[in-house]
């Protein structure tokens, strides 16, 4: 059995940013996810994907000893997601979006998108995971409140974009907003801010972390997954999950999403060494470090 | 003799925010930053005033121990600012700028605003000083940037805006713009970017450190003024000024702003105990700690 399952989208992504434009590309939550988490931890992916999913992108995951026992191949296309970056990497244009076979998704045993799916999913469990996170988006948020706030109570962990995290708590301000969250049952929220770094509430306590700070970004696509991905398997790996533990993997996060906005698509995570991410935690861990 | 100088506007402004609005209040970068700096050394202002400057307001500079020696009064009216803030807190609209006797503003020794004043001072002065800070702003990076990069090559740390940091340098990317800054003289360079905290170049390493997290903010004017005094401040009091002095400075002047932004004008400000500094130097240190 695998240390971390995730469930989400494996996606064919076109995306245009100042810096270039590529078409049908790897993407989707999912495979961010695990390409990241798999540099720390076994990850089991449950997702679906059409019958026009090319073979060499399963090979990429696979390659990096992903389980994709998981991933179904229905009748029909891969999801689609076509968008574009303007000079402010920070706010993404959707142009289309393609469900495809996504549309119909229904995992077993899995935590899904929609929030009544995650919830199902969590009863399902034989035994309890140690830890369950849970990222959302403005689409729930807006549509499934309720379902939301019902399986928010079952979770320990939330990862969510600032403005979401300010949209779920009707709150602008960030620090109240995610009290307000942390209230609504996870000990632990994780707000992503982009260029901006990431904000880590556990028990009542923060801990900031900037992003790594680079000088060429040219795509910042799965940059928030990958950061999840980072986080969610560093902590896999862990003994103890405890507030130091969750500050080192909110570093880790930082450091993988840091690797995939330098490139279009995986094509930078493809690359990595464990020295690479190692220079970077040193790195970052430098960059922050105060002498009292 | 001060151990910091420092030369620039005192003003009268008046502010709306969301949250409340005031007429005519205390405020000018040189007030900011010299009331902020009083609280880790000793400081002499050099500015103008209007007949009109009310006497509690120099009284409030004289009883944070300001050598307010080189404030003088001028016929006319004081420098009047009239600006708002949306809820997007980091953007100012200026509505009205009086400049009044500002605009006669002919410092002796000082290192004023004009860049063109700002050299002639530094000739001026008797010994070279330990260390020579300037912030500039768009105005003059527009108008007078010959003059600008002139004054650029004569000192040794530069506070900008991260706005002004990418005009300066015409570089959008703000680490390489921090670079090209330094290269044209400063080897210190410390980024404002408001909200989202502050960033040191010093000898080609970097420092991040995020904003205070507070759960209101009422008026951000002044914000980055308070920052630059507390870290001037807290360097003009140590013996050695090293990569490790200006980190804690850093987080000095960032506790410092976190007060000021709490109210509108000093209000915030003449309420301070240095026990209150301390207590957020603490919190903030905590914030961004990581154990390796």
């Amino acid at each position: 059995m695998a240390d971390l399952l995730v469930v989400g989208s494996v996606a064919l992504d076109s995306v245009e940013t100042p810096f270039g434009k590529v078409r049908e590309v790897l993407g989707g939550s999912a495979t961010y996810f695990s390409y990241s988490a798999s540099f720390f931890t076994q990850v089991r992916l449950v997702a679906t994907v059409g019958e026009d999913f090319p073979d060499a992108h399963l090979r990429l995951l696979e390659d990096r000893g992903v389980d994709t026992g998981g991933l179904q191949t229905s009748a029909g296309r891969t999801f689609r997601w076509t968008g574009e970056y303007g000079y402010d990497l920070n706010e993404a244009t959707t142009l289309e979006t393609q469900l495809n076979v996504f549309a119909e998704f229904r995992p077993v045993l899995t935590d899904g998108l929609d929030p009544e799916l995650q919830l199902d999913v969590l009863r399902q469990m034989q035994e309890r995971p140690r830890l369950v996170a849970l990222d959302t988006m403005n689409f729930w948020i807006q549509r499934k409140r309720e379902a939301l706030r019902r399986v928010l109570s079952e979770v320990d962990v939330i990862t969510i974009n600032d403005g979401e995290a300010r949209q779920l708590a009707s709150e602008p301000n960030l620090i109240r907003a995610a009290r307000a969250i942390s209230a609504m049952g996870p000990r632990t929220v994780v707000v992503k801010r982009g260029e901006y770094g990431a904000l880590l509430m556990t028990g009542g306590t923060l801990f900031f972390v900037p992003a790594y700070p680079l000088e060429s970004v040219y795509d910042p696509t799965g940059a928030g997954d990958t950061f999840a991905g980072g986080f969610m398997g560093y902590l896999a790996a862990q003994d103890r999950v405890d507030a130091a533990a969750m500050r080192r993997a909110i570093v880790y996060g930082t450091v993988m999403a840091s690797f995939t906005v330098e490139d279009f698509s995986l094509k930078r995570l493809t690359l990595l060494k464990p020295s690479d991410i190692a220079e970077r935690y040193a790195a970052l861990h430098e960059l922050i470090r105060v002498e009292p």
